[in-house]
């Protein structure tokens, strides 16, 4: 590394997801002033998310604060704040308070969910990206148990008790899984008027089979591990309205009081305010090195770019293209600074997998495809070493280790805001 | 156990803390009919909430589920219900939604903060009781260190770096001890623009020395221990006012950002619904055997109970008090039963400890009185053996195990409220 004798060069990271970390980790300690912004304290290990909806983990298992992750060099600051938009010809990134100028900049701002035009269905059937999205889904859940109980009108009783998961893609195909292990094994001897194993959890999903990214064996093992656990999958159609009551499902309303958005996604706003094109879903059309067209000092990465130079299709919304991604912007920015080009990205596509519940998984690891125990030991084993942070790694093979022999889950806690304690639990 | 051809005997307890939840396992699987009515779907392991404030435990860690504890006995039922009034008359629990008729009645409902007439002050100065309190209070003092790192205005720096404590009872004891080792070792490293180890913690106190149960000693000792960790102590003074900008301790007017607030404890409404008399706080007077007069059949023990057989004063709030009440007033329900008379209730007095910080503590055991190290981990092995549940008791031992080597606190984590987290984190 050249150190030269003008201003250390200002780099900015928008963003501290599994991108924005794995570019700040490296950028960390270099011979740049490195300013991180994000509007949570932690980075989340999102792909266990549905294990906090479930009652499974706790958030801080899967969380870590950005500030001691990043803490050991002194080059790195990190902000606190929400970022309202990115002037890219005055090179600053304007917050809610305050701007902050860069040099170079990485924007990794992620993806939320879409209601396809309908924003009113976000109240009546959560996702699940945030933390905030996990404890109100775990309290929904479990509260429906809790009003299934106490309901002295059977259609209602039966509504409680039907758990429905719009949308098959890895997140819906754990979400429903998970649900249908805590009514099986979980709940069975805690209620004395309804029987919890009696839950019914639907998994809506628009292709003929779950899981549109892997190969079709797979595919076919997912649904049938599902049929196993006692999830009933509708496939092939697409829920049409959604209300207090349940949801429309082609020609068939689903009585249900608990809905779970897990069908799409939409790019943060913050890509659009690059004036750049992007997108039916407002991901940034990146060129091949990353950066975004007319300025190569912006680099964009992860769920928010649109990177379609390898095969044509964008590449997917995962955590492996984001961490890569975000490797290669930070190389790419120590190269412009030694004067040299960035160059292109190649995404190394190592496999994917999903968990459904118990001893059931399906593994894609290109060489060999795993289905059911193996599959499951494979995605244990694969998100313990990602996890960030030992104390999290033991914390987490603790929790699965007592939750795998006592079929309990440990943090099944109806909580809700502060001061709302004196209301009565509806 | 006498089994009779009459209807079992129905048993109602309301309130799952340490006294009702003591009953209710000493009259599990005995020969009633039992139902356990609480608000929240946990038991709450109150004397760690504090660890959850302060960032080194987990919700779940604390807490284990109502239903859960007491599933594997079928004559007992669990109600997740907020209850209005009791009608001892008519023998009626009353709910939000219905009631429930009892035989014998076990009232366990507790206590939460008082603000001495000024409800106005919780919304400024949280007390610590609910897990609620306590994520709103961790996301309070985390964001004031987040505030300070990015003030301009050297006063609001200086104000949201000071935290003040009202009540020095064993709470605000362990809330101030616990805030400035936050401040002192774990936050060091993690700021670029304030030094965390800076801040203020501010005690005040009413009387002339912290902790007003504990002998004379161990008084002298905590004000030392505290002062060590860097705690001011104001003591001999009263809060007077509270606003947004600080608060007001006789003549000085203390600029903070966070304030918390242990200073008094009100009863539960439910004690005046039993239309006996209550003490100044809202204390039922009960019998020394733990009846109230003129309805053998209602017990009131606990936080809610005012007790004062044995030595004139009323029992003080703590959980070996009401454990103790619990298993009297369930042994005293079964002698009813079998026709015979409740009988007197004594309590024994094991000791009482509190905790100030890392190896930092004090313990009256009546015998001897420990202060430093040797009380610090009778502290930690008394809290493990009453912990709820043997996987929290692995959980929290972990964690401690950790914070202790590290000097780290694993759950920092600043959580808002469901779909609030789009706007920014003021």
């Amino acid at each position: 590394m050249e150190t030269s004798k003008n201003p250390k060069p200002r780099v900015v990271i928008v963003g501290a997801g599994f991108g924005g970390l794995e570019a700040a980790k490296k950028l960390a300690c270099q011979d740049v002033v490195l300013t991180v912004i994000d509007r949570t304290n932690y980075h989340l290990f999102q792909p266990l998310l549905y294990q906090v909806a479930t009652a499974a983990l706790s958030p801080a298992d899967i969380a870590g604060p950005v500030r001691a992750i990043l803490s050991k060099c002194k080059n790195v600051e990190v902000i606190l704040a929400e970022v309202e938009s990115i002037d890219v010809n005055a090179r600053k990134v304007k917050l809610t308070e305050g701007e902050v100028d860069y040099d170079y900049l990485i924007v990794a701002t992620g993806a939320r969910h879409s209601y396809f035009g309908h924003p009113e269905w976000e109240q009546l059937a959560p996702g699940l990206k945030s933390l905030e999205d996990a404890i109100e889904i775990r309290r929904r859940t479990l509260m429906a148990f809790e009003y299934a109980e106490r309901a002295s009108d059977e259609a209602a009783r039966k509504a409680a008790m039907t758990f429905v998961v719009v949308g098959g893609g890895p997140t819906g195909v754990e979400m429903a899984g998970a649900i249908a292990e805590i009514a099986r094994y979980t709940l069975t001897k805690d209620f004395r008027h309804i029987d919890p194993s009696q839950a019914r959890v639907i998994l809506v999903e628009g292709e003929p089979l779950v899981l549109a990214a892997y190969p079709e064996d797979l595919r076919r093992s997912a649904m049938k591990q599902l049929a196993d656990l006692g999830v009933e999958v509708r496939a092939g159609i697409h829920a049409t309205n959604l209300s207090d009551q349940g949801l429309q499902v082609g020609d068939e309303f689903i009585p249900c009081r608990v809905k779970i958005w897990a069908a799409g996604n939409t790019a943060s706003f913050v890509g659009k305010s690059l004036g750049v094109p992007v997108d039916r879903v407002g991901r940034v059309m990146v060129n091949n090195d990353l950066t975004i067209p007319n300025h190569r000092e912006v680099q964009v990465i992860g769920d928010l770019a649109n990177f379609p130079h390898q095969t044509g299709e964008p590449l997917p919304g995962v955590s492996p293209v984001a961490m890569q991604q975000g490797r290669q912007a930070a190389r790419n920015i120590l190269m412009m600074i030694d004067g040299d080009e960035p160059q292109r990205f190649w995404y190394f596509d190592k496999g994917s997998m999903a968990t459904i519940g118990r001893n059931k998984a399906v593994a894609d690891l290109k060489m060999v495809h795993l289905t059911g125990i193996p599959a499951w030991f494979a995605w244990l084993f694969i998100h313990i070493i990602f996890l960030v942070g030992f104390r999290n790694r033991i914390a987490v093979l603790f929790q699965w280790a007592w939750a795998y022999f006592s079929f309990n889950k440990g943090a099944r806690l109806i909580t809700r805001n502060f001061q709302s304690e004196q209301r009565p639990p509806t």
